[in-house]
């Protein structure tokens, strides 16, 4: 072997989340989302973990051509359609649905010949990112439908705050985005919830649920945890300790000498640092689990490694396992000790960390 | 082409900064820092625009096996050394030469027949991270050197506020620092400098230089600018404009609402993302550039878009390039408004994200 970091994905905790918000889903199209290279898990363990799954969700054509070669045979839907003329007929050829958000992508429709393209139209109910306003989209999806071999399945949304109550004094609450999507409902099917919704606002219906972290196990909100709602994560990031060393009190430890030791103290260090995607703002105090005890950060993270405080824990030693996030350590708390969200350290997982499943 | 993001790198700009480098070094051997993927630039295109560095510094074997591919026929310094038995049979086999930093890692020299290993002897002078004590730097080379086969070539040590004055109150200073390998300097050569120490600290010599944030034209420090020290970023990070809206004064973008329209605004939805190693805690008002010009982040940046005023700039349309980072605008300046460093915003650069070069 050589730099000994890893991450491991279990497959088991993938199938168990799905069968878990499968539950929720209900009748509904249960899509999983698994752009990111799945969110860092790796779109090959995606395909195989969340077998039970209606669909996939996905954002590029390559993704779409990995999860086909890895025999994904069920719909693939494409969350920001297609990006040109040659995505939209590799996209068409593979099976996949685009979701169609700008009058750009409906001329480049009506340019091409179809045969059978099954499409998707984003409405803008309050997210204000993408998608056509509930007033235009009568006219849009009649439009669409007047393209000959393109077949609208349905309109579907995006909530901007999900996780918080139903009614709040956000400007795009889950209640108001739901009233702009009401004349719409009359006329189409919808797909609408993410994990947060799905689990979270039993008003939200629809006929698809797009379930995203939930389904690697994270809770999508930071006032719930995982356990709570019964998700097992499906990711454990671990490095080893590659070295040893004493620190007296008053020695400092790492780039800017964030931490200094109150006592005598052992630090080790891990193999682990912020271009293998942990974050650098990660501060002082925040934990890992090694030799079955909690550890805490003891300086800044570097490039390639990062510092622990080992004082207390003397089976610490060269080549202990350290887990940084996985079964013990939860990756949204860490997320919410450096201001960010868990989402966003599953996806900043570097490429040179290997990722293998169990 | 699919989505439309994409790293260019800028070979002449990589030679650029190796010349102006190589001057601050003067007779010292310049070492060009390419782990990371060469700091998300790619390490072929680092072993091409590196070309005239007399080594390159790296983490993994894997990286050292890549050079060698690509044609590096020069020096290659192993940062960490070697991680177990095997990988230090592969670097010995590559001509590589590792930094031996722990007790752990002399007693599996002793373990293995070498017929010419070259290494270097880490010293912990301060940054209380990798080395051994300067106490104990006598006895660790002479016992290295007693191994048959292995080349003690010089004493290595690493700064932790290099980019500080000299002298100051933190408690592993330069000054403070270099006084612990004083006595080391009398018996053996020292490899010191990194980047900051090399352009801002002229008290700082020994054998060697190894350059990283530097050669890649991104200053070390974020009290003085990379054009102020003569560098040329070598990387522009860009994506293309996919999605065009109004948005009503009163009407919020994005996911928790953070921004809100304090007129009637245009607002451009650019195909970049946290997943794509475009921070996800980049405040409002952070610049891009477009058509330019200077367009402000408005609301939170998604795990796949983020979202920019445009409304000053009518000729921004659906497929205009986005300069997230690169000449216009400085990977320093965004890393100082959401809290970190110039170095991490690089590194996080996602493998979804095409890296080509001209």
């Amino acid at each position: 072997m050589s730099r000994p970091i890893s991450v491991l994905v279990h497959i088991d905790a993938m199938r168990h989340n799905v069968a878990l918000v499968r539950k929720a889903a209900g009748s509904r199209t249960l899509w999983a989302v698994v752009k990111a290279n799945a969110y860092g898990h790796g779109l090959e363990n995606a395909v195989s973990g969340f077998a039970e799954a209606d669909g996939l969700a996905m954002l590029e054509a390559s993704e779409a051509r990995r999860a086909r070669a890895a025999g994904w045979q069920k719909r693939l839907l494409m969350l920001e359609g297609f990006f040109d003329a040659a995505d939209a007929l590799e996209l068409e050829a593979l099976g996949a649905e685009p979701v169609i958000h700008s009058r750009w992508q409906i001329e480049l429709l009506k340019s091409m010949p179809h045969s059978a393209f099954r499409v998707h139209v984003k409405i803008n109910s309050g997210m204000n990112r993408l998608g056509f306003q509930p007033a235009e989209s009568a006219q849009v999806i009649s439009e669409l439908r007047s393209i000959p071999g393109v077949e609208v399945l349905d309109a579907v949304t995006h909530f901007a705050n999900a996780e918080l109550p139903f009614e709040n004094a956000s400007a795009a609450s889950v209640s108001t985005q739901l009233r702009q999507m009401q004349p719409i409902a009359e006329r189409e099917e919808l797909c609408m919830a993410n994990s947060a919704a799905g689990l979270m606002q039993p008003a939200v219906a629809g006929n698809g649920l797009r379930a995203g972290i939930a389904l690697y196990g994270i809770s999508p909100s930071s006032d719930v945890s995982s356990h709570e709602l019964g998700l097992k994560p499906a990711m454990t990031l671990s490095a080893d300790i590659i070295a040893l060393r004493s620190v007296a009190r008053g020695g400092a430890v790492g780039y800017g000498s964030r931490w200094t030791a109150q006592k005598d103290s052992r630090i080790a260090v891990v193999a682990c640092g912020y271009a293998d995607g942990y974050p650098r703002s990660m501060p002082d105090g925040a934990p890992v689990w090694v030799e079955g005890q909690i550890a805490p950060i003891a300086g800044a993270v570097s490039m390639d490694m990062l510092t622990i405080d080992v004082t207390h824990i003397p089976q610490a030693q060269i080549g202990s396992r350290v887990e940084l996030w996985g079964e013990h350590i939860c990756v949204n708390d860490l997320a919410r000790r450096c201001g960010t969200i868990g989402y966003e350290l599953l996806c900043a997982v570097a490429s040179r960390v290997p990722v293998s499943s169990n």
